[in-house]
Parts: structure tokens; sequence; C-alpha cells
């Protein structure tokens, strides 16, 4: 006999780098598992090193980590955190990045300019991931620069379905702050019940040197409730911005709703007091109490992402989360 | 003495598929040079056969192709010149697509989608592409789905400047065919002047079965001279009924701009029916007489390219080919 | 507890692509399923969209195309298939190409040609091809190509023991129709019971220009039965010509057999009109009815295929299928 | 119906190269199966074929070749077999290198060498390996120069032990031969019961040429039992060397521990007559009779091989074998 | 005429992240040239933007960055400059680490660890960098981490003849601060002429739990003058500690030389209470005033860097800028 | 100023193993150049060490090595060559393997088996190799399986001039040993001005266990002098016993003539006493002074791989050294 023959199981754990634990520990508890024990910790001059406290040896991991500032080392974290995994013998690597860092540098603007995005997606790539779960990428194109099976999530339907509770459909106008979010916004428009759309416009005249940008809005939102859209919240300016600008417009109200609070400072404040009635965001990154005020709504991304890492890791389908989107 | 020396000067040559001759011929006319000697022929089950005339060996060789129907033809003759090229020595080898072929799947729109711009990106560097030249992509973002250098020239000041020269600033209104244009009618807008933006809003009702998509137009064009643009015409379906709807809405003219001239059937019959006052493309696409009409313009799109083209070769700057742009 | 566990089962589908369902349909029928349900067609300019319509997740898929005229058309199909498959998250895709696409272009066989054959494996693998199944390659050596597993079926023993029942071993010669297949004619010869062997010759002298060529048969064939053998029959004018060497050389009979029905036109009239007394092929490609003709014998590959694939699923033995062949 | 769906079992085979046959029956027997059978010969020019007897579609199969002289030869061997499981299906392909070859090339000592021991790594990749075991690298770094898991098994805990018995822990001193063992000696020495250490240092004045290189002995050894250690002795002049510069000092005894005994010659003879007390190996290397002497103890690695083989195959841990090393 | 020729002339351009912008001013200052400019912020939240000011389309780019905490910070940075400048069609990318990141990562030293520095390396190649200039990298295997051209520059050249002018050769010992630097320390030793060599034993009894650690000196240092070196201080905990272990073994005089000052907290303060006469590094990091201190002397690494890019640059022999090594 | 500048000649450089290094001295002589110097030894236990004794830093390097037995060690040490001259930054590498290793295992003839030919394309360029001169390859196919340009010499017009010299064209057959080489000796035919062909053919019944093997001559061959030609001869079991299958037949005279003298043992006593009356090889290979014989005439390869090493490096054509083949 020349042959050893043993049942396969398939065995999944999930481990959670230290950019955001609460969310980790939320999808483990609806996993119904415990996270995988890590160490990690910064040597002196920020070196890090991390390593699983059990053996990964031929199990499906799920490696989630989100990207709040400093950023730059959380995404340094989870790339010796894939390596570690990949060298330890893990059957199959699947990074959880809710919030993709540098997604918003996704094209050359310009000559010369990097395209970080995918620079990331090869990073991971290289380090020996074998897929990504995302949510609400910055651009649907971002799941083109990972060379394999990239798992988009998105919670415009969380969102959506919170807001429509709120406000209900009837004189609703969803908005986009910039002309590069119209497309999404109209996923809100249908999703609201086929609602109108408006968005700001800033307009330059480029034949002029140095001429003012003005904001206008175009569509109808005169004495309207506006649902004020975006995928993400950094600083707040645009958004903000974007508030008074209906408001001068005769809006009624305006509501705020985004998957990715970034919050850099001072978004919070201006945020507070922008005049928006409400501000609707998820946990893809975490909101420390001293950046929460009191009109934030925060919906948990956890079950999504729950559910999508058991579908994945039972060969179920991830299309069917979703109504035909994604 | 264990070294032999020679002086090294660079050698560029322009190799064309058979898609498009008139615009490769006018690019080599722009640089002053004839085009690579090719056979290329098909054999009776449709497999294609290519081989250059000329050494190539330590050039640099641009390979330029166009993508009309049969676009897989194309692209698969492209695929084995870059091949061909490649094993005969060429020290670099730069894919010159003026339309880049799927540029539409650039993401899963659904579940299980392919992403066939990422796929055709793959396949060029896989054959042996160093570098890829395009213009107009569908979406910035492609330039990230090739693993080097992309030099992605835009086609709209070609465009803006000679409908300016038509129409002026006053009174013109940008309009984008539905919301995924937007961004790019914002960019037109700005080099026309600063003039308005508007858009067609296709609205659906997700939430009700089955219901009816209402097409409006957000945005202020009631008689006013709306610059229709989009990046490609194909069956023109989609822009003459945008026609329609801006004329219902009290549009005083309508110009339609576009850089990549498709034209599948029965996109001239459309276009020349469509009430717009006049078409105006460029030749990334070859244009058959009989899909000319009347108030169609085409301007041609090889000064752009021969200019890259050598700017590339003689390592200038693509860069100060724009303001600012790329 | 940091982990959940499942029981691996594994399970396979076969897709196909548009080119010959009829084939495909037959091969799922032999393994007692469907084909999984795919969205194929293609867009005005030519490009083409597929979406397989269950999910692929997990699954062992074998994909089938098959590569008729317009070649580039259903190899780029199989390139988007294989894609798509790919990001849907299949465990293993096997690409089932019965017909070889460009396995003619295998070699340079003058400078600055390309090697398509290998061009094409490259390009399967690229898309996310995980092993190769193909049937009677043009040359043995494109199992090379391919960097990964490759399972070569042969056809030969289908096909020559269909003949041997028509024609025995008695007064039987394999014959060549050119010196590049005496190999292949061996192993033919071979398996119909040691007969003797001959070819045709195709003599030029180098050393005069445009001498012309003269053809004539080197071996025994004088008043026997021939069995000319070829892998592919594409115009059949090679084959026919042949034929009508044998005759006037003496034989009494000609029986033509080849895997590979390409019958571009004008195959199927020649054939008919060559005077051979029966034509035996495959149907690894399609062959409609109006290239049918009196003399033509279609062995079905379909049984092969099936065996081959539900070999691999379960890690049977392919070489097991053949002889020690293979 | 779309699919077909079985169990999926888990299989292993051990398959061997000709170097070290006996290691290999050993590693097989601990695991109660046999070796995978293998044709194996050589042509008249020293090409070497090499085909598995039985299939291995869809096994995970551990391929051991042991690297004693001719090592280039049994290093194109092991790729050989390596390439020929791949392509015949192997699921999984672990070369099993007791002795990692090339070893000692693992940095750029001077400028223009090669680093032979990360060539080996990607040689083994390129093949087709997806995974490395090897015991005592000759630096732990080149775990690091291949891309995949290496689990890098130690001989210390079973060379100690063994001498532990010997000569206890009073009155050693762990010696290293030269500066570049010394933080290995240090793992004896705590091994062994945390004992002193000493290493022999070849001294040369950089700024004198040509100036002889003088060896004195840095620790304390006189009147003391030394366990002189290396990773390999080769022609064993360095190490027989140091024996005699440790009797010169006043060493009590001497017992040589090492790894891998490559034993070039004249090692046997050196190491017999060097006055040592004890020359202590294991069989990582085959060591023929007449390479065999009074002193020699060779302890089995087998056991070692076959429980990290064993721990592979069933997702185990390799890291609980030892105490926390590795 | 088919072809376009001009000479082609090499050009070379420095390029800067922001870690170290002293070091890499002086070393352009050797250079006679100007930094190119560059465009580098963080935004908000952490992610980087760069951009170069200038067109580096054929050139050839060395890209020097420091690595000081944030180490992480700076690595990103570099990862993006090189995908810009890969993406801006330089012709050649030399990443230039002084201290290489991440370097006493280079092995699993128990299971289920990273191997960091390999997976830098593997950094630096996914993102562009072709190859790679280093300084006294922390083992000399990482050399072969990167696949590709590494020129491994050395400071103790420059080091050993600063001390050897303050001290001499008499009365002279080389200390390794502990087991794993003996190697290194043979080559200061040969470097200042032959002297004598000794480290720092921390012995354990891994047979004892619980044991404690107690350090003692191997060699002879008693009146004597220390040289204590090592690659790199972090915190200094591990050179200080020596220095006490040698003062109390009856050293008469302890210097202190190492080629990167990490210098993270309380470094400093450490090494100036420590009791050594004087503590020599090199500019590799950046040291700023709060961290300088009396005793300490710093030599400047640019001209080596300088002489080594021109070297590169010019085809010229790195080899022969060291005596033989490297 | 931000950039330095300088001319960019180009620098080229052969050099060589230690296979054959008259060979090597005479394509350098040819060049007018002295080979580049290399230190290249055997470890005792076979591993082997080289270096460069020249910076190759930029240089277009041709690295020439032969491969007699003991094959794999000089395969060996090319790739460790082609490995320490890409880390000495070498601007190009190029193989130069007259006689390809592994050749004849250009395929799985049965399942299982490696493709060793392709192993070797892909162990060249892991190592670093960026392009590939070889002589009559087995099978013209091996050029495929290289990842590069691969410039394939073909020795025939070099052997067929000699032995047109010799015989003439009248009454001459050019005779394949089997059916594997027929197309190979139609090219002879062609080449010798229109000769007839013929082949030996070895026919087995596979419908009758165990039956002899017969062989045949099939052709005209009667009272003509016979050349019969072969790539290789290694140890002339079939090449010997074709003559006598000729004698046999009636031929008049037998002249051997083939590329590659392998010549294992008995190769020359076999065809010293085969009744060949003459037998011509070429150089690509040693051929010992032991080894040669009376009727053995040698033509020298060095002046054609002299002329394309310099076509290479001049970016001249190679397919200009050969009437259109190639």
């Amino acid at each position: 006999m020349t042959e050893l023959r043993r049942p396969d199981d398939k065995k999944m754990v999930v481990a959670s780098g230290r950019a955001h634990p609460e969310l980790a520990e939320e999808v483990a508890k609806e996993l119904g598992i415990d996270l995988l024990p890590m160490s990690a910790y910064d040597f002196a001059n920020g070196e890090i090193y991390v390593r699983s406290g059990e053996s990964v040896r031929g199990k499906d991991v799920f490696l989630l980590q989100s990207h709040p500032a400093p950023l730059n080392n959380w995404l340094v974290e989870q790339l010796i955190m894939i390596d570690s995994m990949k060298r330890a013998s893990a059957r199959r690597i699947t990074v959880v990045s809710p919030f993709y860092p540098y997604a918003r540098q996704d094209k050359k603007g310009r000559g010369r300019e990097p395209i970080s995005a995918r620079l990331i997606a090869d990073m991971y790539k290289t380090a020996g991931a074998d897929r990504v779960i995302s949510v609400d990428l910055h651009t649907a194109q971002i799941q083109g620069f990972f060379d394999g099976p990239v798992d988009h999530l998105v919670a415009i339907p969380l969102l959506a379905d919170y807001i429509r509770g709120r406000v209900g459909s009837d004189n609703v106008t969803v908005v986009s702050p910039d002309t590069g979010r119209v497309r999404v916004a109209e996923q809100w428009a249908d999703r609201l019940g086929g609602v109108p759309l408006a968005f700001v416009h800033k307009s330059r005249d480029l034949t002029v040197p140095n001429q003012a940008v003005s904001k206008t809005v175009v569509g109808d939102i005169k004495d309207r409730t506006c649902v004020l859209i975006d995928d993400m919240i950094d600083t707040g300016g645009t958004i903000s911005g974007a508030v008074r600008v209906l408001k001068d417009a005769g809006a009624k109200d305006v509501i705020i709703a985004a998957t990715h609070a970034v919050f850099s400072d001072p978004a919070a404040q201006r945020l507070s007091e922008s005049g928006a009635r409400e501000v609707v965001v998820t946990n893809t990154l975490p909101i420390p109490s001293s950046k929460r005020f009191n009109k934030l709504t925060v919906l948990s991304i956890a079950p999504l992402l729950a559910r999508a890492i058991k579908e994945v890791f039972e060969d179920g389908s991830i299309t069917s989360l979703f109504d035909g989107a994604n």
C-alpha cells in the first residue's frame, strides 16, 4: 500500500489585526466562534511583530483588518499577517478589508501619479492573499485591480432601508455631493423608490485663469428632504459644504448617509454643525467616542461581513446576498 | 580585451494591424516614416498569420491596432503580433489601442460577471507588451488594470475646441446621457468655459416589480444649446433617445460629441434621424463611407497619437501634451 | 473555539461556450448531468458577454469550447468564461479544447513568426485555467507549452478500430500525406496490425530557383488499400491531392481518416470528389449538414471526453484510458 | 441537476529519488506505507528519466531526495521528478530535502558571486514544488529564499540528547569551529544545561599583506570535555583542525557532533585520526560503509522526517514537534 | 524608410522620500546634482500622495528613503513612489534603503512567524524596483531575498578606520554583544589589524524551567580597550548592558561602534550613561538633535552612497569600492 | 540641474562554462575578443562555485555552455553562472547552448512522464536568462518552451554543403533512421538538390502481444548513395543498425551526418565498424580524441555561433543568416 488516506474536513478561522478589534469580535460572535489568538506588538522603531497563537495549517483563514489612521501602519501589519499565515501553511487566505485602503488613488488624475489602489491589490497578492472581501469600494473598478476573486459587498441596502424607515419615499431627493457619485446616487434613488436625483456642481472656467469655483445644485431639491450620499466622509469639508448649498437652495431637510466614517479632524465638528438632521454611517472603521456626536447613527456592518465569510467558506453564493447587485 | 563596444542608437518603428490601416498610415506620415511592412492573412478556419517583413531586433516597436467589429479578430491579431515581435527580439513593445477593447466590462456589475477589461490588460502583458497607449478610456481606472506604464491620451480638448468654435460658450449646457458620465461632462463644461451641466435620469423603483423606467432631464436645458457627450456611440440608442428627451424638455438645439464612433447598426441611421444638429467624433475607429451621413464631422486623432508616440520614443513628457490632465 | 469545521465534498460542473453546443450536451449526457446554465451574447460591436446562471463557488469547473470558424471569436469567449469563473471563485478550472486552436503555428518556421500555440497556452493560464484537456494535438510538444497538467487524449484508437472493422489488416498500407505525419502514421500502422507505411514526398530542389515541386509516393501502395491519415482536414487540398497521387500510383482504394474536421470551404466538395472510398472523422468540431456528404462517417468524441473529465474529477487515471499511450 | 458530487478524501504518497533509498524506506516504514514505485534511470549521456509507476492524480506528494555527491545529478533528478508530478496532476508537492543543496552559497561573500541557495529555492518553485521540508539549514535565513511554506526541522535535540547521555553537563564546553557557528553553539549550550561556550578564532591582519592566519581558542576549554559542533562535515579539514587546536590548548576530550555527514574524502580518515573521542552525525546523507569508522555514531533522522510529513499531511502542527523552536 | 533613429544618452536622477531629506541632499551634492522635485503629503487619514515634479521617462531613477520611526509610513511612501515612477516610464528604478526595514525578522525563529525581510524584498519588486542598494544588512543572506541585483555596501571600513585612528591596534579587543554578531566582529578584528575577539554569552539552561539568564564575557578583555560592535542600536539595552558586563569583567575602556543609529527611546540616555568612552555611528538614519549627546560621533554615509550610485549608473564596479568584500 | 547624463555605449562579453572550452575559445577568436575570465571549481561534494573575474555591470553577456556528460553538472553550472551574472547587474543574458539539454524529453510519450525540455527552458528563465541561442533543436517546437526570444540556428546548410561536395546530387537518397526525422530528411533532400527520400520503418503489431519488431526500408535506396541523417548520435545503436538495414537492402554506400556528436559509449566503435563510408558531425559537443576514428569528419560550428552572437549584439538579423529558414 503506497497511500495514506484521510477524510478531508475543511476548517475556518477568523484572525484580526489591531486596528478595529470591536468589529472583529462582533463578526466572530455572529459566526459563533472566537477570534484566532494573535500576538502582535510594535518594536521601538515601529516595526511590527505578529504571530498566531494556534496552528493555521490547512485552514481557511479570514484575515480582517480595518484601515483607520495611522493607515499605513495597519496596512503593513495586515501584509505581515498574510505573510505569516502563508508561511504557516494556511490553505487559503482571504483578506477582509471593509474600507479598502488608498481607494481614492484609483487612477492617474495627472501624469506621474501613482495608482496606489492597484499597488495595494498587488501587495495583498504578493504577500499571499488568495481573495479579497471589501465593502462599497470607492469605484467598482477596483475589483479588477486584484488578480483573483473579490467579493464586493454593498452597504447601500443596509443604509437605504434605515433611511427609508426614517423619511419614506415622498418628497425625497437623493443628492450626490459632486459629479463623481451621481451613478451611485442613482442606485440609492432606485432603492428608495424611484425618487429624483440631484448633484452639486462645482463649475470652473478653464479658459479663464484663476477664476473662482462656484457651486450650484443641479436638480430639484426645493422644499424637499435631501438624502446626501457618499461612500466615505473624511474631513467632512465637501459634504458639509454640500449641506449648506442645499439649504441655501431651499432644501427642507438634509440627511447624510455614507458607508465609511473616516472622520479625520474636524469631521465630527463640521458634521455636527452642518445643519444636517442626521448622519448615518457604518462601522467599517472604528469611531472613537470622541468623534461621536448627537445626530450620528452608526449601523453595524458585522452581520453582512459574517454572512459573506460564511458563504465563502461554505461555497454558498454571495450574489444571492444582494438583489442581483454584485 | 574581453569586450566588444558599440554606440547604442535607439530605433523606432510603427507596425499596424489590419483593422484600420488609414489611421496607421496617417500616424506614420505625421512621424515622417513608413509603416513596418507586415504579412498578415487569415487561414481558412480563421486562424491569423502575421510576420514582419523587416528585422525588429533591438527596436522600439509601436504596434497600432484599432478595434472595430469583428473586434475579437483584431484583438487576437494584435496579441499574435505582440508575440511575434517579442520573439523577434524587439527591445520594447508599446501597444497603441486608440479604442480600448472591452472597456465597458470594467467591473462586476453583478456576481459571476467577468472583468474583461482587466483580462485584456493581462493578455497584452502576457503576450509581451511593455506599455499601452490608449485614448479616452471608458473609465480612467482601466489604467490601473495594466501592470506597467499606460499613457492615457484625452481627445476632449480636440473635440471641445472644435465645438466651442461652433457654438461659443453662451447659452450652452453640457449634458451627460446617463448618470455614469456626469464627471466627464463636468470636464467638458469646464473646458467650454464653465457652462452649466445636466444629465438624463433613468429612474426605476426597485421596490416595485416590473415598474417602467422613466427618463427625465436633471438640470437646466430649456432653450439652450445642449452639447450631449459620451465616450463612445455604439448602436446610438441611448444617445438618440437622449436627444429626444432633451428636445421634449425644450432644448433649443443638440450637438453630439463622442470620441469613439463604434457605429454598430443602426447607429448611423438613428443619429442621422435623431434631430441633432451635428455629430462630432474622432477616427479612433474606422468609419466606412456607408456609415457616414450629412451631419457627421470626423476629427482626426492621428496627430495626437503621433505626438504621443514621439514623446514616448524620445523620453519626452506626455503630461505636457495636456493641460495638467493625465 | 476558534474554528468552524465542515465536511468537504467536491463538486463538478460542465460549462460550454457557444461554438459547439451539441458536443457539450452529449458529454453532459454521458456524465448524467445538465450543463451549467450560461448567459452568453454578443454586443453590437462583437464584444462578448458571459455569465453563469448558477454559483460556481468552490466547484471543479470543466469548460468545454470547440474552435470552428470564427475561431478567434470562440477563443476570446473561452478566455472571458475562464476569467468569469476565476473571479466567481471556482476551485479549479479545466479548459477542454478538443481542437487546440492555432496548433499549426507551434514553432517559428521562419524568423519573425509568432508561436501562436504557445501564446494560446499562456492566455489560458493568465485567464485562470489550471489544466487543459485536448485531443490529438497537431504536435505532442504542445503539451509542454502549458505550465500545468495537460491531458492529451488520442482519438487514433477510436478511428483505427473503426477502420480495421472496415478493411481488416491485409493488403493495407497507412499513408502520411506529407513528411510531417510519418511518425503518427507509424502509430496507426502498429495499431492496424503492423501494416506497411508510405508517405507522399513533395520534393523541391533548393539549389535551383523557381523549380516546380513534384509529388511522389515513397513506399509500397500498388494494388493496396491505403489508409490516408492526418490530424486535421482544413480545406482538403493536401489530402485530396494525396488521394490523386495514390490513385495515379496504383492504389486499389483510399480511405481517409482524420481527427479534426475543420472542413473550410471547399473541403466537403473536394473530399466528396476526391475518389476516396470513405472519409472518417470525429466531431471535435461541429460539422453542419451543409458540409456533410455521402461518404462521410463521423465518430463521436463525446464518450472519450466524458470519461476523461470523470477521471480528472475523481482523481482516477487518464493513462489507463489508453494502452500505455499518453 | 448540473453537479456531480463526491466526498473528498485526501491521500498521501511518498516518492523517493535514487540518492538515498535507505532513508526513504525507513521514513515510509515509520509511516506504515510503501514508497511510490518509480522508474528512474540515466541515459547514456547522463540525462535522467523518471516516471511514477502509479497515478498521483489529486494526491499529496512528498518527494524525498538526499543530496550526496554527485549532488547536481540528484538535484536535477529531483527537479524532473517535481515536473513529472506537477504534470501528472498531483494536488500538492512537498520537497523533502534533508540536506539543503548549496546551502553554503547563501549570500554574496564577494561581488559577482551567485546566491545558489536562493537559486535552488527558485528552481524548486518553478518546477512545481508547493512546500519544502529540510533539516538544520546552514543558515535559518534560507527559509526566506523559498516563496511558500518551509518546515525547518532541527536535529539538535536529537543529537544533544544523545550526547548529554554520554557526557552529562558537568565540565562540558560547547565549541564552535569558527565564528559563524557561535549562535548555533549557544543553542547547544542551552540544551546541554547552560554550559560554557568557546570558539576557534582564525585571525588575520587585513592591514598587512600575506600575513599568515593564526588559530586560537576563545573561551574556557582547559581540562574540559569539548562538544565541537557544526551543521555539516565536508572534507573534515576545519573540524579536525579544530580538534587539534582544542587539544593543544588543553582540552580533556573532544566529541564532534554534526547533522550532515557530507564526508567528502578524506573526511573519514581525518576524523578517525583527529583525536576526537566520538563523532556523532545523522543520516540525512547516505554514509557508505567505506566511510564509516570506529568512533562514528549515526543517529537516524527518519523518525523526525516521518513525524513532520504526517503533521503536514494531517494539518497538524510542526511547531509542536519542537520546544518552541522553528 | 521605416525607422526613426536617435542617439541614446542615459540619464540619471535621484529622488528622495520624506524620511531623511538631509542625507538625500548630501548624496545629491556629492553627485553634483539637485534632487528630483517631489510633491509628497499626507491625507487626513494618513494616506500618502506623491508625484514627481519633472518627467522621469526613460531615466535611471535612484530612489532614496531612510526608515526611522514611523517606519511603516516611510516604507509605504517608498512603495508608492516606486509605483509612480514605474507608471511614469522610468527606465530603471533602484531602491536605495540605507537601513533595510524589518531586517531583524529575516527568519522564522519560531513557527508561525512571518519573514518580514523577505516580504519587504517582494514588495519592492512588485511595486516595480529593479535593484536595491543597502548598507550593512542585519544578515548578508537578505541579499538573497530580492530577486535581482543587490548592492550591499559595507560601512565597516569607514567605522573601523575612524576607530583605528582613535585607539590604534595595540591592546584592543573586538567584542560582539551576543553570539549572533561574532562573525561580523571577526571582520572588524581583521580590519583593525588581527586583534583578539570576545563576545558576551547569555547562558540559559533549557533543561531547568524559569532559570535566570546569566551573562559572561568569553574571550580576553581584561585591561584592554574593547571595541563593542553591532549593526544597529535600537533602544540600546543590549549594548549598554554589554558595556557593564565588560567593565565588570575588567575592561579598561569601551568604544561602541554601529552602523545604524535607530536610537529608539531611551537609547540616547542609556548610551550616554553606559560608561562607554565614545559611541560611533553613521547617518543611515536621521539623528535628531534631541538624541545627540556628548560622546556621540556621527560619520556620514553619503559619500559611500554617492559613489555606489555613480558606479551603478556608469556601469562601473561596486566590488572595487571595497577590498574584495561584497 | 536634476540630471546626470552620459552617452550610452553598449558592451558585449562572452563567458564560458567548463564543459567545452575549445569551442568557446574558437567563438571568441572569431569575434576578435578574449573570453571573460571566470573562476569555476567544484567543492568536494560536487557543489559548483563560479565567479566572473571582471565586472559585467551593464553588459550584454553571452554565456556559452555545452552539455556533454556529466550533463547535469554542466547544466547546474550554467544556471549558477546565469544567477551570478544577473546578480552582478548584467544588462542582458543570452544563454548559448549549442546542444539543448534534455531535448529528447520534449513531450509526454506516456502518462506521468516529465517534459524536461520545458523544465530546462523554465530553469533558464528563472535563473535570469533573457534569451536563448541553440543549434538544431531535436524538435523545432522547443523554441516555444522558452518565454522569450530563441534564436534557432541550423547546421544543415553547413553539413549539407560539405556532403554535396563529397557525393554530388546524382544517385543520392536521403534516409531518415526512423519515422520521426522524415520531415528533417526532406529539408536535407531539398538542399541536396531535390533528391529522393527514404526511411527505416520499425513495424510492430500492437494487436499481437510480444511480437518482434521488424525493420524495413521504405523508399528507393537500391544501388544508391544513402545520406543517413539525424540530429544527434548518442550510443549510435539506431544509426548503425540503420546502416546495416540499408546495406542489406542494397544500398551502394552510406554517409552518416548529424549535428550533435553525443557519442556515448560504444558509439565510436559502432560507427567505426558500421560500414558507413564517412561520419560527418559538428563540434557542438566536445569529441575527445579517444572517441575520434578514421572515417570521422568534424565541422566547426564556431563561425555560425559567432555570427549569430554578433548579429544579436548589433541588432542585426539572424533570419538573414539562413535562406529563409528560421
